[in-house]
């Protein structure tokens, strides 16, 4: 197959793009990058910028490997020509003086990645190229200053602003439902039944960011049950054969779900966006909704548990465990083991309730014998609780959870 | 009015902004900037960007102009810093001492900005601060370097792949439609009938590139006429009571008119990407067309004439002067001095043929005596014609052109 | 111009067309439509409907007339037959009995005009020709029967199931806004700028039905004032220089025009649907809305009171005369005389109250002295108002309007 | 559950129907369809039409036979008033006479079937009420007539006017997907990987005729393959592992599968407009198509072979059977005994060619041993083709075909 795939659409652009691929013929990627970044990008941008993906996407591991390396090496800052750069500006600020430091502190590939850009389906190109270069920095951490660019790249392109919140229902198109299926990363969805049990009953709910240069792909969606009251079993929740209920009957949304699907967009986080704008969403449209809470596993109980010598903690419940390892285990750096727990509570939420049996799948049972948590996103204290966590790393949790943990407190 | 405007449209919003904005009675724009840029713009960034959003467009000349120096004195570059983390980075590379790097590189405004950016809206609002920039900067050229960090961050953000250009026709929204009347910068629209003229007949179109954070804004668009052989007059191609041909019958696509839209995003080039997307898009719906042509005035004809001495130049037949000033007249950088030529030449187009008498308007007189031009776009000619003019300064055109110009050649 | 005009808009469609319509030249268009009723019809039918629609649309009045004779009379009924066929299915009722009657009762004229409509654009080129007819048939009451056959089946394809409601506002395609001002019938709309004053602030809707084969085509559309209170002036309602309050704020939506677009479709109501689906909408949108209300003309007041005789009514104020003529003028059948009274009364509207110097237009003051009226939506009176009124003709009022009209009571 | 379904969704709507409903608590739906088409339908006739439909939808097989006798008996047309009512307008042919001959001679259950369809989801309804009626009528042919009403509303609701034609893909909503697996008659579709297959490859495609009153209902569609040449086997065409050909490749476009999908619509035919309408959008899309081919069993083959006593018949092999049968086996009324061949040869198609081992599926086998036919849509032939078939039951065939149907002929 040709390298100038669908993307030249019309007999113009291939006649175009026919000249600009004949003439790169015999360049290496290397030589085809430097022409986007030079004069010819200029007008002939598009159609290089179209083959330089189509080359990349073409290439093997090793291929892959140098291209990041001819970014890193050949795209890479100039020390000197920052410093001189910035003493001039500094010494008489002005247009020019500024630009050419904002040019020289910035590498080369910056550009070379915006110009990549250029073409209709770039974006997802690049990202699906980040996710080639994650999978690569595991074995070779010198690729890590890469990365940085297209973070900081991506956090721009992404930015919320940007960002469409769509419902995610059964009159969604199929390609973008099968990749529900596929990104589901909490509760596996098995089949299409199963994802019409998700989507169809009056209510559920799901919802995900979109980016409009990737129309069809999205970025996270957070799965939303409607109930009566604040439930404690997932299985009870998700089950096949239960009665819905109308959805102006509840007055509880549960987040029972978020998954992230892109991961060469990892660490861009929009998680803490989607679930705000969600709640703002349903309780415009239902106006019962009281109560705005999770229904979220504790992945990192079982295994912190297993760590520690104390048999009372041992030997407790497991929701005293539970409510104990929220609220005092710790990192290093004070914040908490549980990495659903730094999500949720860094968002502003608090702890609520712990639920024994609420998970009674096998995964469940291992990573945290059954234990579930609701998270409490009570818009009254978001804000003072996630000033209080980012600053003095204090947990916000309700009195119950408090009182559970306090029974397993050392000296107790 | 209240601070918190339209965008907070359901009560959970209202009540969340309703905290973060009575926290924020008291404190200055300033201060709030600095809590969007800190913790607490992490859970609260919204709301804190809608406050300084709403605060600004309330704000007065000074205030504004305090703002700008806040963004350029307080969050400005630290030399020190980017010299210190530039050496830990290339002594030891590293994703820790890159990020070090980059962040200290980069002036904490643009963090600031794309921040703003996360709100919906919040591009427009940030393209019109921008062109508060540009009007203050003709008085003081101080505010320059502030304008380089938008003017950088608006590239990204306003990135080809990012564009959508959509057909403007009369079933286009009407607030899309009056900004076709208030932008026309070429051959102005007097009424929605006029426009209906440029709109509905069978042998017009017009095409817009559209953002999708600002859906109802064009950014640029250009009006096409349809005909038979390339026109010579633009009052003939624009009369009343013309008869419309069909558009299968067209061999000829005319860019008779491109205009900006947003004086905020001045510098940020579409233009080019535009006139070859839509060719191809006409060329992919009308298979008879052929050639794809502008009909353009010399806006800096006439003033140029008056500052020349010789009298053959002065005496000769305007289309001869046309065509000389087009091939010969060149600014210090030796690129030609009309500004619509460098706009196409630029793109790769060639002068194709000059014509007296074809703007006989008052401010066609009066800017080049009567005479416009046309420029061939010629796909198989773009790439090179681009190039050499880039690299060689050398300007495409006809041989026709270059006969008419050599007629006034000194020494002849 | 070809008779194949713009439907035929695939190769594939118009080498099928010549074909068909080469057959069909020298034929008339009485010929042209056996044909479509006949056997050919069944493959060929689009192109021969099309091919009738455009000989009609290029026909004169003298044409057009003699197509509507050919309906009339060779396209009618056969008594004999219906006799004979109704005998057969009485006698034995079955599938192959009933079928032959019902084709016998209904005159093939019925069924040409469905064959004509399965054409793209049909359905508006019959609304066309309707209203051909109905002009006339003033001159001419022998085509009234073929009048009838065209209501018929537009009562049933304009059936309320099929029709959409669509808010009409400052994003609605120019080409359905330039309707809106052609069609307004009630307060005329001057300029884009007038009709802009009706759309775009806060406090102004306007919504209009259309049918999905002429999606461009308003059938109906009402103008809504949002307010606090009940207004008392349309000069006020509509003056350019107003406060528009939020919508949120306001308690009462005031329906101040509804105008019929389609001539040719006199006669199929859609008014009284549209205005409580509005009403609906509206209620559903705005919580705070309490009152539904007109603000309506009294257009047969002025010209009533002038046969009257009694100097008590002459004299007495405006607001007064308003009031008894609304109760108390009937025609022979015992409805009120006023044609907007009969309509809002007849949607089971109650007359809520009258209003002296209301509408102080040249035109307002000639057809009732300046006096207006607002009639009162009232849910939960609807359906009682509705079938006293039609049962036993009962005028629905408040107790104001019955004490003012008292006043002017013969005797009084 | 109440008999107010989701239809009311404002409390607007919802109050009016408390009224309307409380009023008609204790009436049957005879009561109730009397009041619909009285005089409180006309104001409270979208309240009133919903409450029957929901009465009639929770009603039992005896409750729906009932309401199909009462439509039956008690709306019948009156014998004595079409025969007065005809001989008055015959007599003196006026608005008011005609006009009371024509609601004289149709039956009131048609104005009641159309008052039913007010409702939005009414037509849905109604169709699915038809279904009931024609499983009904089975068993008891007494209900025969009242179909016929049906049929005749539906033919006008469901004029190819107001059909759209719309292509089903992979980017269609899930709830139309799953329509298309459970309503493919001719080549089932398993699973939803199964349907991708059908739907996702660049050489497939799909398209259905759908009713803007039934937006996710599709009435009929079609599935198409893009190949090189005349495909001769269904296996083949609908492989697994196939390599898929760019569309622009094609030089064919095979209607390979045409599915009914409302029961209810028996008998209403889109069938021929639909292979019309999408032989013209895909010669549109892809200049490179030639020819519009059809791949389609031979339901009758076999059993028709059975009882045949001519040895030469049953030992010749299957493609010369399949051609004999297709141009001689013949009903009573002279036209094909195949009811695939009866449809596509009343479309103006032609046999093309027939092909042995073309369908190797148990179910192919068992009905045709295992020859399937390619019907020819040759857009120079269909007229003259249709007109042939209609008047003179002519079949039209290729020359091989005829040649091989030849060679069975009585007394070769």
């Amino acid at each position: 197959m040709s390298y100038l795939g669908g993307l030249f659409s019309t007999v113009f652009e291939r006649r175009f793009a026919r000249k600009v691929s004949s003439d790169a013929e015999g360049r290496s990627i290397d030589d085809l990058s430097r022409d986007l970044l030079g004069a010819r990008g200029e007008v002939s941008g598009t159609t290089l910028a179209q083959l330089i993906l189509d080359r990349y996407a073409g290439a093997d591991a090793d291929a892959k490997r140098a291209f990041f390396d001819f970014m890193l090496r050949d795209l890479e800052i100039d020390p000197v020509e920052i410093v001189e750069s910035l003493k001039s500006y500094k010494d008489a600020p002005s247009k020019r003086t500024y630009r050419a430091y904002a040019r020289a502190s910035e590498p080369q590939r910056q550009e070379l990645l915006r110009r990549l850009n250029q073409v209709r389906g770039g974006t997802e190109r690049l990202v699906s190229m980040r996710d080639d270069l994650l999978k690569m920095m595991r074995a070779d951490p010198q690729l890590e200053p890469l990365d940085v660019d297209f973070a900081h790249l991506f956090a721009s392109w992404f930015n919320r602003g940007f960002l469409e919140l769509r419902p995610i229902n059964w009159s969604s198109p199929a390609e973008v439902l099968e990749k529900i299926i596929a990104y589901e990363a909490v509760h596996a969805i098995d089949s299409w039944d199963d994802l019409r049990l998700r989507l169809q009953p009056a209510d559920r709910r799901c919802f995900g960011f979109f980016h409009p240069a990737m129309p069809d792909e999205p970025l996270i969606f957070v799965e939303v049950a409607l109930t009566r009251g604040i439930p404690n079993s997932v299985q009870k929740l998700l089950a096949d054969k239960r009665d819905p209920i109308e959805a102006e009957d509840a007055d509880t949304a549960v987040f029972y779900s978020i998954s992230n699907c892109q991961s060469g967009l990892a660490g861009i986080s929009f998680g803490n966006f989607l679930i705000k704008q969600v709640a703002a969403d349903l309780s415009q449209e239902l106006s019962g909704l009281e109560t705005f809470v999770t229904l979220s596993p504790i992945p990192g109980l079982s295994k912190w548990l297993q760590k520690q010598a104390a048999p009372a903690l041992q030997n407790a419940a497991v929701d005293a465990q539970a409510a104990y390892y929220l609220l005092e285990a710790k990192r290093d750096d004070n914040l908490p083991v549980d990495p659903v727990a730094r999500f949720h509570l860094g968002n502003g939420a608090a702890v609520h309730a712990v639920h024994a049996g609420a998970d009674t799948s096998e995964n469940g049972m291992k990573q945290s014998g059954g234990a579930m948590v609701n998270y409490l996103y009570d818009l009254a204290e978001i804000t003072t609780n996630h000033e209080k966590f980012v600053t003095e790393k204090t947990v916000a949790a309700s009195r119950e959870v408090r009182a559970l943990s306090a029974t397993l407190a050392p000296g107790t």
